[in-house]
């Protein structure tokens, strides 16, 4: 080891990674923790999920991407805590010194305090809960296939998905087009397209971040895959066999044995350690709040980035957790280092807001870029081909390409296997399986 | 249900899969069962094992590529008993009539008594075997470069291949590729190149099976990628740090993390539960000695096709365990179905040996067609040809090409994800892991 600075990035999601990235002409030494050996191109997860991609198709193993980066060097290993006085990083077997430390290491998803639920309703976060989800989704229409029962094959055939926001559209869109157009002719007791698709949202519209009129094509194109869009809808229990919402003043089940989570998600908990290390304070999402450079108070030598910081001096409130923040916010703090190495400062992280975009099943999106909206098919090509330009540390972008392009002339979704501890769906092992 | 002859097939290998759309236009009602919902294309197993290509690339819903066959219906269940008296074949919760009915079950690793080997030393059947491999190749790796003891690095940068068969042959070929180029650069601590492969076969030389040149030009080139190949050894001890192997008179250790089962198979379960209903035969390997018509004795109604079946009757000796054996057996109990239908009879099976094909590493294979031998390059170009012939039901046929394409030029294995329970490699964890 040099004298040169050590930076210790916690977390190789978009923005560990790109803070990484940005720092490979610094005079630093550079090293990467993360506990997954992959950076995961997230935005795609729900594509998994529903069969039509490989986990290998949206992630990268970290060290291939960072082979040629001299300075850099990737520690697969678990995080515990912090030692901030010794400036020391506390794995489960060892301890790392830093000079400067980034802690990019992102948010989970969120019961709001019914954490009972995430056994009967798995959320959308790691490459192994999206083959869950799969492996659930095409056993549901195994089940019915082989049940007789008309409730039992209905509570089958029935998938309500928790939350409006991007994931829980995409994730309804999709199951909208396996139940329609994927599964068709391939089986022989059941109609796939029977299945209902409910997509609950609590506030009056889906995607809320969204202008309303981006909204209401969303909801508009969700209809068109047969899902039902249920808006002010509050979830208040789910169960193996059942989902309770209050709509209003209103109580209403839904019988249901398939139940997907896309409704919140909350700060790693070593957000909560590091808050506790340093003093700093959390929001109530378990974000850390940075300064404005995305420091930490009384700690210049700590950054936060990424979905676990909360940068309320910008707006007022917290940017959304989309990749955009978290690569631009890795990018500013790898120049605040170097800026810093030639006793410079800069002015104030500022995101720039380059637009969001969902996508509903095969080929329609919603695109808010400012002043400019786009949905429909036009949404969707201008989705795919920003989401090919951001892929593009993948080496396997033109593969991803071609699979998609392939998915979408032939309507594959070849990937829908079930993989994993429990393959084969009985009906008495309901229970068992779901609990 | 019309009153149509009802044909039950177990098992949706090559086997059954065949034997079933050979059926495709036959006046018989057929229901293939499955306890997975794809058909694997088997023979390209180890390069999920190594990284390669994902499972969906191989493997395709047994539902899709039946979707068109209206007299055939698919059920995923897990077969347990027959009850050929009353023409049954019991499932875990329910009971399918047959009239006629094909074993293809298959078969699995084995371990010749030794069943205590099958944790520290997976073998590869199953999609969760090759993920499985994949995890603790890559997990050694990373292991290694976190030690600083060099006799505790030398051991987990030593991969031992029991078994210098096909499975074993190619699976000690990708090794040597990944660790000589693949992830090349990778690392900061260790040198991948570093690593020892050390391919283990009992007899006096790998794929036994081969004419002898052949088996010597795929020993040559196995040592092209540093794959140490000992030949005459036996295993006589599997623990979780070390292999034992009596070589002639000598006994001998090789410390090492990881060690892969390539080396014997047994016949699945539901052969000895058929034979002991039907009174047939079973061969030491625990497959079902059928007649020349490939039925069982005394049960013209049963037939067993596939890896399953010992038919000495052609060569008094068994034919191997390949995709052709299994899908020509499928075709023609297929056609002895079509044939009873009329009256008719048909002349005993006959197997037509198409030639056997063994790739090493990145761009070498050895081919047997009877009077040719191919090696090397050419070798590799015709095996190559040859699997994209046969992978022609898959609907990614030309995906597969694609990938391997990229995968050839770029020596890309993207797909080398550490995935499911043990994602960490701590050193303590050694013990709990491995056993």
């Amino acid at each position: 080891m040099t004298n040169q600075q050590r930076v210790v990035i916690i977390g190789g999601g978009f923005g560990g990674l790109h803070a990484a990235t940005s720092l490979r002409h610094a005079d630093v030494n550079v090293t990467l923790i993360d506990r997954r050996n992959f950076h995961l191109f997230q935005p795609l997860l729900y594509q998994v999920a529903t069969g039509a991609l490989s986990p290998a198709n949206i992630a990268a193993p970290l060290r291939d991407i960072l082979k040629r980066q001299k300075n850099t060097e990737v520690l697969l290993a678990e995080v515990v805590d912090f030692d901030v006085d010794k400036h020391e990083v506390i794995l489960t077997d060892e301890r790392v010194p830093y000079d400067t430390l980034i802690l990019a290491a992102g948010v989970r998803h969120a019961y709001f305090g019914n954490d009972q639920w995430e056994t009967v309703a798995p959320g959308l976060k790691t490459v192994e809960d999206a083959t869950e989800i799969r492996r659930r989704v095409l056993l549901a229409f195994e089940a019915a296939e082989r049940e007789t029962d008309p409730d039992e094959i209905r509570k089958w055939l029935t998938f309500v998905v928790v939350g409006g926001g991007a994931t829980g559209v995409e994730l309804a869109g999709a199951l909208g087009e396996i139940a329609n157009h994927t599964l068709k002719n391939n089986f022989r007791r059941i109609d796939p397209a029977s299945a209902r698709v409910i997509l609950l949202e609590g506030t009056d519209r889906v995607l809320p971040p969204y202008p309303t009129d981006l909204s209401a094509r969303a909801a508009e194109s969700l209809r068109k895959l047969g899902v039902t869009v249920r808006t002010n809808a509050i979830v208040t229990d789910i169960q193996t066999d059942h989902v309770t919402i209050r709509s209003g003043e209103q109580t209403e089940t839904i019988d249901a044995y398939t139940v997907l989570w896309g409704a919140g998600v909350q700060g790693s908990p070593l957000g909560r350690r590091l808050a506790t290390a340093t003093g700093a304070e959390l929001d109530r999402a378990g974000r850390i709040i940075v300064q404005p450079d995305l420091s930490l108070p009384n700690h210049p030598e700590i950054f936060v980035i990424g979905d676990l910081a909360n940068y309320a001096h910008q707006t007022g409130k917290p940017l959304p957790g989309v990749a955009q923040v978290a690569m631009q916010s890795g990018k500013y703090v790898a120049r605040v280092i170097q800026a810093r190495l030639k006793g410079q400062t800069l002015p104030p992280f500022h995101y720039r807001d380059l637009g969001n975009m969902a996508t509903i099943g095969r080929a329609a999106a919603v695109a808010d870029l400012g002043r400019l909206h786009f949905s429909g098919l036009i949404g969707w090509l201008m989705w795919l081909f920003i989401h090919l330009l951001y892929i593009v540390q993948y080496q396997s972008r033109l593969l991803v390409f071609i699979q998609w392009g392939w998915n979408y002339f032939t309507r594959n979704r070849a990937a829908r296997l079930i993989t994993g501890e429990h393959i084969l769906p009985t009906i008495t092992e309901k229970e068992s399986t779901l609990v």
